[in-house]
């Protein structure tokens, strides 16, 4: 049975088929956040810290520290600051510790800079998820390597220097080159896990089949956990949070055993932890139960976060922040 | 590809693979609705006549209709009223005209007496669902005959005379006897609607699965569509609409084609209309685009059945009641 296994310095995380659905917390990201760009280059680390606390207090079991922020100030006094292999190192090493210093939950190291990998490497404790190598060429011969010597699990996205196919058999193709690229190097299938791609169903009415269809045969043929982008399949559409909540059941049905998200968002973490219950990966009911009550204090007023938090805190913090050592 | 073609006067449904999910509206029964029954007993129809109009415009395809009502003050005054064959098919004739005067979808004929289901299959226009036969010797004998004769489709629901089995193979098993028992008859697999019974996820850790992997078999090897009594995998649970709307995406992605359920309650549609999108079952997204409008009037806080309606008029009564006919 493939068991991809994360660490922190004190918690285990395992992804796989038999285990409740791994939420990967999306929002320590500056791309496209440009406030939080902008704050990270003052030096301030306030939204990142908030943002770490909420999306474990809302269960996200693994935490995205992703460096890509560009500097803009900076970059108009000193020109190194253009070249993101200058920028990302120093802020990755200061984001996981930052992020390790207010929670236990493994990270995921995600940036599109060898250099970032490495300092996120170095600075996380336990053994971090890498995001992300590809089926390109250059970034296989890059990735890999980090991946062999750091003894860690990587995600795996299906495209490679053509692209990202639209044809789920390419896509398929490409994750499979990249599972015995890195069996070459000595990286087991349960190491990769697969993101083969959600595209938006409003631009391709076929994409939640397609997806449906890969994870099935990624599981079946290749023995590998998958990721996604859960949110790209509702992008363009009204009531997003209402397909992504249809599309993450049929996705854990379909063999989906991770996405990288928003885990603050009730909707998405409801529908996750239903069809976690309903594919019987939640012995007894205990965290759906748990969930039903934040859910109540939502109706009342709270924010998912709020009482979330709230409820993590009456049950002695054992879903929340740093966990009391002896 | 199987077909099963369901009628009115005016309007066809077709369950199948590749349609839309087939909503069968519950409303209409008067089975632990005791003021229904009352209302019944006393010659009121207004409480049926409220929720077909409800369920049509809330987007049932399909309305149950069932008979199975006690006339408790008639049967102390006409000991005659304490037999369900005495009191059920004169009722069951009168919800058919009742309902079929008011919205142009097709029936489905719901009683555990012979009598009153064919009181009903005379009554109703078109092409009625008829429900139900089960693997029970007596009820095989009684039903499948009224099925040829009629030439409708039927739900075969998988218990015998042993009762009901808590193992899925022995549930798959009756189903292929009503199958075969049927071909017999000379009714096609394809006009019969396999209801591989639903238990509560609460007292069955994995009845979820089950249910997931029976659809999937009973699809596969037999070729038939399939129906549930949806809302009783959240039996006993805390939050039951956030379990069922995981339940029927990841049904419906397992192969799931119709269920019988309240479509007046909008958080199960948004998932079954998410899930049609996601399954390619919703060209456009047309259907989705309709709903996120609703569900927007809703928010601001009316009920889904009036959101629903005024969204339905505006439209031209389209997915509403009687269809003008030229």
């Amino acid at each position: 049975m493939t068991r991809t296994v994360v660490e922190s310095a004190t918690r285990t995380v395992v992804i796989g088929f038999d285990e409740p659905f791994c939420v990967i917390g999306e929002r320590i990201n500056p791309t496209g956040r440009k406030k939080l760009a902008a704050e990270l280059e003052s030096g301030d680390f306030s939204t990142v810290e908030r943002d770490a606390l909420e999306q474990v207090a809302c269960g996200a079991m693994v935490l995205d520290v992703n460096s890509g922020a560009v500097f803009s100030n900076k970059m108009a006094e000193d020109p190194r600051y253009a070249d993101n292999n200058f920028v990302e190192p120093p802020l990755m090493r200061a984001l996981c510790e930052r992020v390790q210093a207010l929670v236990d939950v493994p990270l995921c190291i995600d940036s599109s800079v060898p250099e970032a990998l490495k300092a996120g490497l170095e600075a996380a404790n336990g053994r971090p998820l890498l995001n992300s190598v590809t089926g390109e060429e250059e970034r296989l011969e890059a990735i890999l390597p980090l991946v062999k010597k750091y003894n860690v699990p990587v995600v795996a996205i299906s495209n490679d220097d053509t692209g990202i196919s639209e044809d789920p058999d390419v896509r398929f193709a490409v994750a499979r080159k990249i599972v015995q690229r890195a069996a070459d190097f000595g990286i087991p299938a349960h190491d990769i896990v697969v993101d083969p791609l959600v595209m938006p169903i409003g631009a391709m009415a076929t994409a939640g089949q397609q997806v449906f269809a890969l994870v099935r045969r990624l599981r079946d043929k290749l023995g590998v956990n998958t990721t996604c982008g859960a949110s790209n399949v509702s992008f363009g559409l009204p009531n997003r949070h209402g397909v992504n909540a249809a599309f993450l059941p049929m996705a854990i049905g379909a063999g989906m055993t991770s996405a990288i998200m928003n885990p603050v968002r009730s909707v998405e973490m409801e529908a996750i932890r239903a069809a976690n219950l309903l594919m019987n990966h939640d012995p007894n009911g205990a965290e759906w139960i748990k969930l039903a009550k934040v859910l109540d204090a939502v109706k009342e007023g709270a924010s998912f976060a709020e009482a979330s938090k709230a409820a993590g805190a009456a049950a002695g913090g054992r879903r929340g922040g740093r966990r009391a050592r002896g």
